[in-house]
């Protein structure tokens, strides 16, 4: 295991060819706005080397009989998964980063030790000792990779291969002996910027005529043909007071190119094999949808404490409304948690030996986030009032013509300053482009609301069900 | 460990003065109307004995050192705990029986055991020892006993003391030499009249002057001067079809009066330190809402299963809002028991060595069912279609009049008898005074909503939030 | 125009074949549980008689030059509309009648005068000719008629030609000199039982190959081969406190069997005409809907005094949490009529000369009311307490046994006795099954929720509001 | 009346003392960030002289006989009601302004108009000629003036006269003879910035200890002594696509400090009736309610139209989940518009010939809107998909570097251009600063949610029902 330092320093050695704001980004850990997504990442490599997590956050590897961090590791028990929760919500609660970033190649990573076991039963083929070289390395390198899903997509309202432009959809258009030749585009890939490697799997189901879409490797960030077109989310100029979170800890995303991109066969694990496409993109969904279970729970703790504590700067923090409508915010922190938990206990074992967190569990967490996530903002915005979004700069408390007012006039039941900063603290959380960002993102990060449907739908034991129903109202077909 | 048939037996023995439409009750479980209240306790004698079910419903008791039912054992590990939420679902899912009613003695037996070692260590009192004897007695008899909490109440912007009938609230009108005289009536009291010992405990806070309220005890339901006004909710009479859940396993409640009841000293478990009576009422809440937790998702088994089978039955099964609604019904059922998992995860040792549920979890368990069980019913109802409010009697299906008629005309995508079943099991369920009155049970049933938020805010740790705020907002008071 | 008193004698008269609990009821309205029904119809004779609501309620037929009930009179004009919201509202808010019941003939009238005049302009037909004729008919003699469109349905995934039994759905089945001969049922028709006519129209859109199935007709209740299986809502047995409001006014439902019954021309609306088959449905749900916008809000009227004063007696009505229910009880009652007004005043008239309340606002109105019904007997039963449920019957409180404790113990904020009668009528609208029927038939009466969304959907102006995007995005496609 | 140009000039020639971003502001419509609020301001100057617009836009004045802008016109009719709500949902919808600022000083000069003639009435004062004289000056000029109400409020669980600051809610701290001083800052105060003039009003519930506190006025933006801090929500830097509508059209809030203002007697309409004075805060808040209900619907047309846009692009727009959520947004806005048209027909008239909107409905609008305000960003969101967040900036699009990748990448079912404009559009409505702070602002804007349900509860006629209850239950007392 490497020091957030280490890995920094890899990270300056590389050259992705990454663009933003319409510029060419040289070494983007050292872009202003592209660090405090560095500093994110830095959190995973930092936390799991104290002494004192690091039961939590690291495990002895099956694999290289080394210890690695967790997030490198694909559950090998029901207690790793609930380690995976407890450990992302703990970075998040410890740090206010609202996203540490390493789950996703994470679960990108057990998606294909899954599948490539399966695939191996099935078809004969070897991808599952691939898995296990490449995460060999992956540990033993210490290695954060984005999890590369979603494609361009174009109308979604037709299939890969029935879009007019082929390259809609990320696809294999040569075989060589040596390896594939790619070529399409991802979209809305976080992290990436930032991230060594890309662990690349299709985001969708696909028919037998999709099979040149059916495609899965990991390959470094630098790979020769990549394009990375980035937004960053952290603010372009940091005052002290107004981004106490953004100018801390931010995130980008990227649209990533692949333009007739080389995969040597030992990074492929997937070619082909359409019957597994679309499992692959699901089972990536269950489990990113677990690392959810994780974080928000921490944002939630985040979004409480600054809640409440402006409820008491501003002197109404008895009054029985806001009590109430704090408890909502707990109460929908929590049960995501509680997802998340019960998600690991009744977790269970897949063919390859790793552990997959209960699906029903995972993905009602999400779903619940998801549909509570913007409507939260709402709760925060009431107890905060007005002022949340009426208060004048951080430039203007600094002036010498206004800061003798604004000590004056925005005094709570504490001084000015301190309600001042708990509302820009409540105002970045919330309504600037990185806090409302947040919230929106979380509506269809690691899927939109009806994955999440489809995905209790489709997996949920309804004919147990019925059959006691059919039992207890004696019909006998 | 009796039998269901020898509790039965115990029962016919008792003689206690139970009232109901009007009449005395000799033998409660010897009334039609009664009967299904003691089927659903009788489930909670047999199930443990059968083999599969040995290890999750019973457990060697550390104070008989023999093995006892899992309802009558005060947790000592959280594992005990996540055991209860499992038994109480399995018991309900697999029969049907919407409340296995057992758990409230249960949840208040566990309550006297923590409160009692608590006050011994404040006040040299000798209480945990009649605790350990009264369970003793409790297992080795495998009783089942009545939770008594909620009082009459009178005008509840009042205290007790402030009451103009000091009756209102359960008080102790004397203290003898060999136990105490009570006088009240405690209100809405789930099961009692089939049960054999009546727990009781403080339902509110108390003051100083509230000291007589202070009581806790453990008497049997025949015991002279108690007196129960009972009533059933098993329908009147019992046709094939409509009641398929109700005719089988259905519920009484109880207003008992106690007139100058005796209760000998080593039953009293409070008397008179009214700084724990609030506690006792708390903590009783904390355990029973754990217990729905496992009851609810039970019930939500059924009515999914019914709802997807009448959806099915009349052909919409495969319809996208149809589909999304029952995800609906899924989440708010997974969700209640996702939280009784985590609350017996996350469980905790109290002094006495009892283990206690997480309060958090299972009163955001308890709450979260609360806020969806009523418009859970408009979900089904909105499957069901009109038919389920305005389907014919059983009647007319059975008359030679109208037999042929309904046969042909309610056929759906099955046969008509299958589809009126269906229809009449999910009306059961739903909008019948049984269905409709356990959904709005549900909504008070182990407290009010106001009960659980307040369980909730006053037990969530906001300082640890607010301390991760000021950090990142950079404030220093 | 006639009194109550006199539609009685008419329906005595009246020999419709109506078979209920398996037996045959002579004369429904002498029937103790259809009584109440004609009770609820009675209010919509009487009370437009009196004086002062004559303008509220009564208006000037432009076909007959005299005075008729609003209910019988096709809108002339947006004000007519908003007479009805109110008019309905005012019944049922004078009396605590849920359903005044004339509504849904009224609604379908309209449905077959706009849609006879449009038939007319494209086929050259004369149906508007007939459906003057039959409405100077019902006019002056003051006519109740049942709306009837809900047809057996069989499987739902099929539409009415492809069903395996051809019946499932009503059609013509011979077309002679004089009339036509149908054959089918109708389900789920309220109030049929005590109506003097019925007035048929299709309840799903058709194609050319349910030709048959397009068929509008009006016809006496007890024409020949009509048969009702009819359901009565009031209670069997009526005690004086218990059912306060079902022992005055219930509904009923049939199934109605149409076993080739004969239908002369003019009382033929549509036959065959499979293009406006469909929109007699969805009018007619337009329409509907709106009446709903009137009596939902008077029901509501009815929910928040009782809540309210359970509230009272229990000791609680100033506590904020209680106060913030009862406003969102208020808030979905006022929503729903507010919808209704707004129908109203942007109505709008058809080429008929027929006024519409527009389509958005009857349907929003009806789906938020959906939306709310049986999750605010949720709120209704969080502010009555556990006593709610668990309240010993009149019975035991007029039995000398028991009255006294009753008195004594049951005593709130006020005397025992006020208590009690609130607890129960609060019960009666809510867990009986009269009152939770009443909630979960409102879930799909006029229509599922789905019915509705459709309907908004299809009828709102997309494109106009997607212009203005596209005008403030630059978007010039 | 003028033209927004007479308007513009009148703005440049004035001197009021604004600071913003730390620095001095000289002329506030110069500012590029101030300049789009003076062109949403602009909006109601001109359409109102369109001959098309001028019957709903305007209006005779019973005061100066001659015509006038709607919004400068105390109503005299419920239909003038009517049309308020109207005239700001065109002007909204037709432009794509969220907010058309004018409302506001014309909800506060009305307030103060029914006040003043009560007050008249009760201590013989002169108030309502005062009133009467400052409408026909600001009829006259066509005035624009800021509804100056919430104050900066300091410890909120205390009362103003408790505050140990008294300056923390604005009080007179001089009575002259020609007129009076003021001191204190009032907080949240939208458009201030760009208006001519200061209507003042009292903020909250007043005692007679806090007599001082009861004063209100109206005063010109530039008078001695007055400062504003003010804070822009336009964006600093303006690209093409980024922010279709905030370019345009976008606010500013200030806190406006009144240090020693004089103001002359025929400006005072309230000193120190402190009965009057809490009256002011919920009538302004009532009238400025209703005057949402016209902004929020027009906000909703665009919501609606974007999205639906977007959902075509992507390829969605005929899928079931995406109609439904749709429908969703139409019912959150066409609900908060009927509030609003029945707010209007069922307005009333006031002792002094004022009309008001009736407050159970302009609140009920209000409140429904706050609380789905942000939650329906969810909905937007989720329609769009993560490309909503994740888009690469409009420079990107623009750069030779990346352009073309963007185009053949970004294609869904039309090609990229379109897609991106639409979905920097729905970015720009509900997750930039000025988007998501649009919702966050609606949550409390015109009070927060408990201010509209306190409002609802204490003028709703509870009595009125609870009769209706007490006839039922046959409750006598």
């Amino acid at each position: 295991m490497i020091t957030s330092a280490e890995y920094l320093k890899r990270l300056q050695s590389m050259k992705p060819t990454v663009y933003m704001w319409g510029k060419k980004i040289d070494i983007p850990v050292d872009d202003p706005q592209l660090r405090p997504n560095f500093d994110a990442i830095a959190i995973a490599y930092d936390m799991p080397l104290e002494p004192k997590y690091q039961d939590l956050m690291t495990v002895i590897s099956p694999i290289t009989n080394k210890r690695v961090n967790l997030f490198n590791h694909p559950y090998q028990s029901t207690e790793d998964i609930r380690k995976k929760v407890d450990m992302i919500r703990t970075m998040v609660t410890e740090t206010g980063c609202p996203c540490i970033a390493r789950c996703v190649g994470s679960d990108a990573l057990a998606t294909i030790g899954i599948t490539a076991y399966n695939m191996d039963k099935e078809f004969g083929t070897n991808y599952y000792q691939r898995f296990l070289d490449y995460t060999r390395y992956f540990q033993e390198n210490d290695i954060t990779a984005a999890g590369v899903v979603t494609d361009a997509r174009g109308d979604r309202s037709l299939r890969p291969y029935q879009q007019p432009d082929p390259d809609l959809y990320l696809h294999v258009v040569e075989r060589r002996k040596d390896g594939i030749v790619v070529r399409g585009a991802k979209a809305s890939i976080s992290h990436a910027a930032v991230c060594e490697e890309l662990i690349v799997v299709p985001g969708r189901g696909l028919t037998e005529k999709d099979a040149d879409y059916a495609v899965a490797f990991a390959i470094p960030a630098d790979t020769k043909g990549i394009t990375f077109i980035t937004v960053a989310k952290a603010p372009a100029t940091q005052p002290k007071m107004e981004n106490p979170v953004s100018r801390r800890y931010a995130f980008s995303d990227s649209m990533i190119i692949f333009d007739n991109v080389f995969i040597p066969w030992e990074r492929v694990f997937l070619c082909g094999e359409w019957q597994f496409g679309g499992g692959m993109g699901s089972l990536f969904g269950d489990f990113h949808r677990l690392s959810h279970c994780g974080c928000i729970p921490g944002r939630g703790d985040l979004t409480i404490g600054t809640t409440s504590l402006v409820a008491k700067y501003n002197g109404i923090r008895n009054k029985g409304h806001v009590q109430s409508k704090l408890v909502d915010l707990v109460t929908h922190t929590e049960m995501v948690y509680a997802c998340g938990i019960t998600a690991a206990v009744k977790g269970f074992k897949t063919p390859s030996g790793i552990y997959a967190p209960a699906i029903i569990y995972s993905n009602a967490g999400k779903l619940f986030e998801s549909e509570n996530t913007t409507s939260d903002i709402g709760l925060v915005a009431d107890i905060c009032g007005g002022i949340l979004i009426t208060m004048p700069s951080e430039a203007d408390y600094l002036s010498p013509n206004t800061s003798d007012y604004m000590k004056k006039y925005l005094k709570g039941a504490v001084d000015a300053e301190y309600r001042i900063r708990a509302l820009h603290l409540a105002a970045d959380i919330t309504i600037t482009r990185w806090g409302a960002g947040q919230a929106a993102a979380e509506v269809m990060g690691a899927g939109s609301r009806e994955a999440q449907r489809r995905a209790i739908h489709n997996n949920y034991d309804f004919e147990k069900r019925e059959a006691l129903a059919k039992r207890l109202a004696d019909i006998t077909n």
